[in-house]
């Protein structure tokens, strides 16, 4: 069951909106068993919508819309899915209930342009939009399906697990897919492909690989595909453990996306707690695990220590160590480390200092110098790390991953 | 002068990876003035990546494509460029060079698999990439263009800013675009169309209007298109004008992409210093500001103020008070923000408790109850917020977006 995904918006196309509707739907689809074979993107234009649906409709089992739904004048989804279906408008009980449900909730008064939202094309079916205005609408024509999704992210969402991806599972059958991710760190993808080529080449036909670097880390995707869930299952295991035997001291981790989310895994597995002090990655540490349900159990607390006074007053580093040494230096990230972790009462502490530019440097220490430490109650490691970029958002990227990195080694060591 | 962007990668499609690339894209040509009509993701399979370029060959007059250019076994994209433009591979100097010289930076010994990548067709000339070993190769057919760029973010965001564009500048002449952002808050995005209908049926002919509303703000971006900059400058100018007689009070800055963004610009302009206490934002407020370059000219610094203990022996909040009151509560808000103002020196301070979500709520406090506190040395404000969802990312971005929003309100006021 082969589905196109087309996201209409001028906001999309003159790049001032990231398109997440597309991977967040994708992934949702994959992880249902579904294949995508496209995204693509539109503005708010008729012909390019209409081509694009057509077009679509004709190359895939499934389309999925989303976009072009709100009560104002820029969204033309709606009517054009209706001359497109060679049907009319009428007002639908069913979506008319949800709006009028919706704004006694808020306490506010309906207005036509609200009321509105509840005409939709008569041949289509309504599947019902329980967190937002604007209804869902299901099209099908000779054994396709064509549905309409509202473009706010939170209310696709809700609509794509409670409504979408349910009827389509009853409406096809469809192949098994199971996805592995092998997180790694420490060496280059050239270089890793190098040393694991021999071990691609004999994958069996089933499965597929691919390499995703990101901010330092490269992350490999297996996949696999047929009909036999378990036979995929013990040819994904099977690879895994030949990748373990010959690239085992780069893998950090499995089965996450991200090095936040391992590290939430391993210090919620372990019971252990963490504190952070971040200079130069700002709060990142900090955002990327907090952002994480749960993360209160085992995330004391951080300081974003942006100034020397702060580095002083809220960690306790000595101000004869900034003066020395500087504010980025290894003295420095290990008192940071130290510091938080003895005053915000955890049992791991990382920490971070360093020029993420683009200015900012020395010739001493030039811009993409960068300390982390990390702390336990009996050892603190530092290691320095020297971006060759300017580029801040890498920079900065790129020493909370190598952070993570060094904290599940800390604990896989240790703990 | 048109653009399709077309993005190769499996792992666009699976959804593991959010297409950044399309936006930045996107981004970069809307400003240089061209117009991308269709962005297009499509995996690492021949026949998808072949028809796909046909297609966008023949819609547009440039398409850029990016991905399946590094050295692994799933990148296919040139070899079957070399193949659809009917030409043979060959090693180029320039591109051969240029990575022997990115390998002899970094210290690495030259691999054939690396040295592989100099190998270009023969019919397209390569565009330099200082900052990456893949190259860019832009190809020519019948007055159109087609240019095969990496996919690694920095490397495709360098080649469009030196190479691409300029490029692309020079061979097509092109129409003007302006684009001008206004930023509101506190009103639904129903409520605002209501209200800005008159102004909107309004505008002249050469003006486009979007609504974009993210994490409780909603941007309305015009657009004008033309020959003439001076008179489109004006038609926006004029319009401006009158959106601020009808919704003035809702509009909170104009230019800026996000209330970060915003806030960024404000405190550098006044030359306010700012300090953050959070707990249910964990960190994204001074995330979200030491992103962008020169935070540290008014960012002193911040509290991740995870547990009850951190607020109280990081912040001063009083024991008493988290007894008494809670840690979700107006007092214990107030407390944070003129704790962290005064313990990091700062002119002005924000602050924000709450339950995220999707689980921790009581009946008395749910999830989605949040406290947010903004001080200065003389005045302190809190304000209840009470999200109706239990989605996390959301109940945070929008306590981030309203406390960016006070604190304008603040300093506008008073400062």
């Amino acid at each position: 069951m082969n589905v196109t995904i087309i996201n209409i918006g001028d906001e999309l196309l003159i790049g001032q909106v990231v398109n997440t509707n597309a991977s967040t739907m994708a992934r949702m689809l994959t992880e249902a068993g579904m294949e995508v074979g496209k995204t693509v993107v539109v503005g708010d234009s008729r012909d390019d919508i209409w081509q694009a649906v057509d077009a679509a409709m004709h190359s895939s089992d499934t389309v999925l819309v989303t976009g072009g739904l709100g009560p104002t004048k820029d969204d033309i989804t709606k009517k054009l899915l209706c001359e497109y279906f060679g049907s009319e408008l009428v007002e639908s009980e069913v979506a008319l209930e949800n709006v009028k449900r919706l704004f006694a909730v808020r306490g506010f008064e309906l207005t036509p342009v609200n009321r509105a939202q509840a005409l939709v094309p008569k041949c289509c079916e309504v599947l019902n939009n329980d967190v937002g205005t604007a209804p869902c609408m299901w099209f099908e024509r000779e054994g396709k399906v064509l549905v309409s999704l509202p473009g706010v992210p939170h209310e696709m969402e809700w609509l794509m697990a409670n409504r979408v991806i349910p009827k389509l599972q009853e409406t096809f059958s469809m192949e098994t897919i199971i996805n592995k991710n092998i997180l790694t760190q420490g060496i280059g993808e050239s270089f890793l492909s190098d040393l694991i080529e021999p071990w691609e080449l004999a994958l069996p036909e089933c499965i597929r690989l691919a390499y995703l670097p990101v901010a330092g880390m490269t992350k490999l995707r297996l996949t696999a595909r047929g009909t036999q869930a378990a036979s995929l299952q013990k040819a994904i295991d099977s690879a895994v453990e030949d990748l373990y035997k010959i690239a085992g001291q780069y893998i950090v981790g499995e089965d996450c996306e991200t090095l936040a989310e391992l590290v939430h895994k391993t210090l919620t597995e372990r019971g252990l707690t963490l504190a952070t002090a971040e200079s130069c990655t700002g709060g990142t540490i900090a955002s990327q695990l907090t952002a994480q349900a749960g993360a209160s159990a085992y995330f004391r607390g951080g300081v974003v220590a942006y100034s020397n006074e702060v580095k002083v007053c809220a960690l306790g580093v000595q101000h004869s160590t900034l003066v020395a040494h500087g504010a980025v230096s290894e003295e420095t990230a290990r008192e940071m480390a130290e510091g938080v972790r003895n005053r915000l009462g955890a049992d791991l502490a990382i920490a971070t200092t360093g020029i993420a530019g683009p200015d900012g440097g020395t010739p001493e220490k030039p811009v993409g110098t960068v300390w982390i430490a990390v702390a336990d109650a009996t050892h603190t490691e530092a290691q320095l790390l020297s971006f060759p970029g300017r580029r801040r958002q890498q920079n900065i990227d790129r020493t909370v991953n190598q952070a993570f990195s060094m904290l599940i080694h800390m604990i896989c060591q240790k703990h």
